[in-house]
């Protein structure tokens, strides 16, 4: 099993967590759980795989994604059982690190079929923060992306890093951590210290 | 005209019918109407078509689904004027009969193209609730499908009824109507009785 | 550079701009600005594109609109400063031109692949206002398409008008500005004199 391939495997599962609990915050059934599990986990890559035409996409052709998502949807609602005992910061956190994963998966697929850099950004951002915004669109909020600290920020500075460094002649494996680790290390900078940028603001005073 | 295209069609008309109503309840203007009847009668079938390769999607190719949502949403503009002639329940019945129409076909489609019976089973579940999803998307309510009564269960026993019952050597006709029944039996009992599986609860009070 | 391309160009600019604008009423980051204004400007294209096929999608292979739309947020974060300064109108003027300009391209480039006349106005429709209706999903509104004034309806016009024109033995150019000019017009109007379509009205008193 590639690095790669178990890194895709580990973002699936962490990203379906952070569905799961975002489901029971809304008390939704262990149907509804698995249904947001699932987007979360595989919707950016989804999107990803349908715009560059790759087709059927990853999780038709390869079971273990759907495996993975039903084994943490079970370990989910069996060990996550009362709400005092998660801690806070599960959800951002585990957020973080899904998003640190996929966004290296994305920019290197999109690179791996020729795509070019600014393409591969782009698609690292998409497979990084697609299934977050399906998954608030689904709870009725406005994606967390949008609004909160440096998100998107992480990702597209983790992509730029991911093609910046392959083409300066790095290695495919220290590009991808070097990518990785920066990424999760803007994002938990921007949680802890809740950085943001400075918010665009046209909002009028009656609205 | 073969079962299934029939079939097709009647779940394209029930499921564009959903949409018409739910958008005459948000007091939509005609052409609001149309958009919403028709993402709800081919928003599930464009996703799956899509994300399995079969581009173009299917009504696309074939006008008849196109003719089908005009034609439900002009008898509905035409026969339903009165809000208090709606029954309460007009609604969630054509929904079901949409659910367990669209399931079928949904899984029919996947195996037909060769993928594992995992897939077809998510494949017939997108098929059947992705259209209500945008639908309630576009309304802005959380889908109905991830709250309330055993909905995107019904599906999902459907989809698995439908691909066990072929691989134990039923008819494709047999098979295709013990899962559809077996689908809107489950759905229609869900509604009068109001069965709902346990929610996984993680609401805080401060929430 | 061909009217076609060019126009498609400024479109996915007056998009991006209006995209941009409703992210600064809903206080958005730098970066949730230029995610909203991309998804405006090229959402509805893409989901063109997905649903026909034609991957990958027209802005992978074409850095040009990534620019385009990047040097609209800059100079809409450089210039538009004081929310006084923007006035009430800029929003939807700059919508109906997107409109109008987006809904002749789908059509175009649904003709040009070989799709029926019906299928060309529907892409000009999911062209013109597929990308505003994730910008209002994701600003959690209902999309305005839906709702306010004939909107959707000078798409399908213009659409109609174009695949027409075509048939008529019109020149494409004609064709092109015919029902771009009319699309405008009836979208112009009905901002001006608040036309609307009756609403479709199942409202009930409790809800």
């Amino acid at each position: 099993m590639s690095w790669i391939y178990f890194f895709d495997l580990c973002g699936t599962s962490v990203f379906a967590l952070t569905g799961a609990l975002a489901a029971g915050r809304h008390r939704m059934d262990p149907f509804g759980v698995t249904v947001l599990a699932a987007v979360t986990a595989v919707g950016g890559g989804t999107i990803r795989d349908s715009i560059i035409g790759a087709t059927p996409v990853f999780w038709l052709r390869d079971p273990n994604y759907i495996i993975v998502i039903l084994a943490t949807v079970l370990a989910t609602l069996l060990l996550v059982r009362r709400p005092r005992k998660v801690p806070q910061y599960t959800l951002p956190l585990a957020d973080a690190l899904g998003l640190a994963l996929f966004t290296v998966i994305g920019a290197q697929k999109a690179l791996s079929l020729g795509l070019n850099g600014m393409s591969a950004v782009v698609m690292g951002l998409i497979t990084g923060v697609g299934g977050g915004i399906i998954r608030d669109l689904l709870c009725r909020q406005i994606p967390m992306v949008l609004r909160t600290e440096i998100y998107a920020t992480a990702s597209i500075i983790g992509g730029i890093g991911y093609t910046v460094s392959l083409q300066l002649g790095m290695g495919p494996k220290v590009a991808l951590w070097l990518a990785m680790l920066s990424t999760l290390a803007i994002r938990l900078a921007a949680i802890r210290w809740h950085l943001s940028l400075p918010a665009f603001d046209l909002k009028t005073k009656r609205e």
